[in-house]
């Protein structure tokens, strides 16, 4: 079954409810209220499709699907404030392993001042958890997908390819107490979502966001294909953490472009306000890089190119089997 | 595990957001907005555990989930308006099966004019569907189930063991055709959350209400337990289909009280309000019965009294075996 073409099949044509304003198809979906909107998302994690046991403890599996929601809502600009979940548990897990999940999850909603709001707990064969979130964002402020324009400076948060490389480092049991890894190991189980960054850019009147859940490649390729623009990216520009150089260059590139996970936000404004943006980035302690920029080009609507070494080509989202 | 004390464990003793006016506890959470609340509730369904193929095809699934939903907002006296769909699915299924699914939920959706604003699709190793609901309610209009009063009248809407009567209809695969199973089952796989005559009662100053999702006694004790009062209800008024004759009278009584999953209301009003209650059910043609009242009496607060043929003895939610 092609997961795009079910989604697109079962999606609402037509909307009913005169305060909606953002449907399916983007990272959340958002209705009117006076004075804000309201955001909701909701976002799945399976055991042994997402995650396993052998790379992640209750505490982390319950940290990272709280922090996948938290950014979806962080790309849309928008500020978490309940989450719900409704957990699926199997016979062979144990009260206190249910209980360190949610101990993740408290965690990082502490952080952001969330509160858990409700939920449903059942029993099945394999552990599956759901978790919706809601938030806030000012009249007018959310941020989409579809709004890059010709000539938008294209930037990124933080460094790419973390979050696979420390993937890599736990499935392969490398050294877990190096201080690099330990790094990478973190940025695998417990994403930092980009929220105040992104909430941090309301005075801006316009910019597009979306979080790097797939890599890089997929999530330029959304922003280029919803706007209807081509997006040129420098791989010598993508900001890369010293702790991926210990490793092979191919690993280093397939992770940068291609691992997804990392949960940083990739973006585009007018080039006159990249300055403004840098201080949002300032202020908030995001780290923050010029990677790109926006062509508006009918011939080449939904593309993403990349250029490296002097050269460009074609970057397509489903991975390097498919660059041509 | 006892499901009960795990989920105190894990709800937050205090919340952050000072909109949030219900949290975990009631059949939904709610948050204010300017003029209206928002509420919200989850809930999911398990192939095997809360339905098999044998008794639901794949388009009641769907009806029945999204119907679960709607009853919780019908409970809290709010108008449901979204949802949002996660769905764990595995490989056996067909995608014209899970159409089918979503075809049921946008069946009870065009109902309530609902739209459908997100979702996730997985894969694994049984069906999962876990439905979120966002609805509204006005401004302090929410009905809750710790609110009822010494003297209050209490009702129910519809007739009650319809659904447990049809689902064993099909499950000894009695007669399908007969125009009494046939509404049985229907019952069982199409309930009709009684939404118009909750927010029917908008006018009124105190209604206290509950859904029947697992059968009058648990659903009467939940509201005793959360008032602090003790209920009293009488056997001979508690309405029942005539379709439910057909079955033994040990039947007909096990369903009536402990079958659940019809989706009716309970509900208690202060005894001066039963009229208005009984137009707004004309209104909506809602069918409504007066069955008990309520007593405030700190001996027995949280209990439940069944009348019987003059006789009375404690109604215990977990079902006749605690009966004494």
């Amino acid at each position: 079954m092609d997961e795009f073409s079910f989604i697109r099949s079962i999606e609402q044509s037509n909307y009913r409810q005169s305060s909606l304003i953002k449907g399916a198809g983007d990272d959340a979906a958002i209705f009117r209220q006076p004075y804000q909107d309201i955001v909701t998302s909701v976002d799945t994690l399976v055991e042994n499709v997402h995650f396993t046991r052998e790379t992640m403890d209750p505490f982390h599996i319950g940290f990272r699907v709280l922090a996948v929601n938290i950014s979806d809502l962080a790309a849309m600009g928008s500020t978490p404030a309940f989450y719900l979940v409704s957990i699926c548990v199997p016979k062979h897990w144990k009260e206190n392993e249910l209980q360190e999940i949610y101990s993740g999850m408290k965690s990082i909603a502490s952080q952001f001042e969330m509160d858990l709001i409700g939920g449903d707990t059942t029993s099945g064969s394999e552990l599956v958890i759901s978790v919706t979130i809601i938030g806030y964002v000012a009249n007018n402020k959310a941020r989409y997908r579809n709004t890059a324009k010709g000539e938008d400076a294209v930037f990124v948060t933080g460094t790419l390819g973390d979050a696979a490389a420390g993937l890599y480092v736990l499935k392969e049991n490398m050294d877990m107490n190096s201080r690099s890894n330990k790094y990478l190991i973190n940025r695998h189980r417990m994403p930092s979502p980009r929220v105040k960054f992104a909430t941090g850019l309301a005075e801006l009147a316009r910019v597009t966001l979306n979080d790097i859940s797939d890599g890089i490649a997929s999530e330029a390729s959304e922003i280029a294909e919803a706007s209807g623009v081509a997006m040129h990216l420098y791989y010598e520009s993508i900001p890369i953490h010293k702790s991926l150089l210990n490793f092979r260059q191919s690993e280093q590139r397939k992770w940068m472009l291609f691992g997804g996970e990392d949960f940083e936000l990739i973006g585009t404004v007018p080039k006159k306000d990249w300055p403004d943006v840098q201080k949002a980035a300032d202020k908030t302690n995001t780290p923050i890089a010029l990677i790109g920029y926006i062509e508006e080009n009918p011939m080449y609507a939904g593309s993403v190119f990349l250029h490296e070494k002097g050269k460009k080509r074609r970057l397509h989202k489903l991975g390097y089997n498919h660059l041509k």
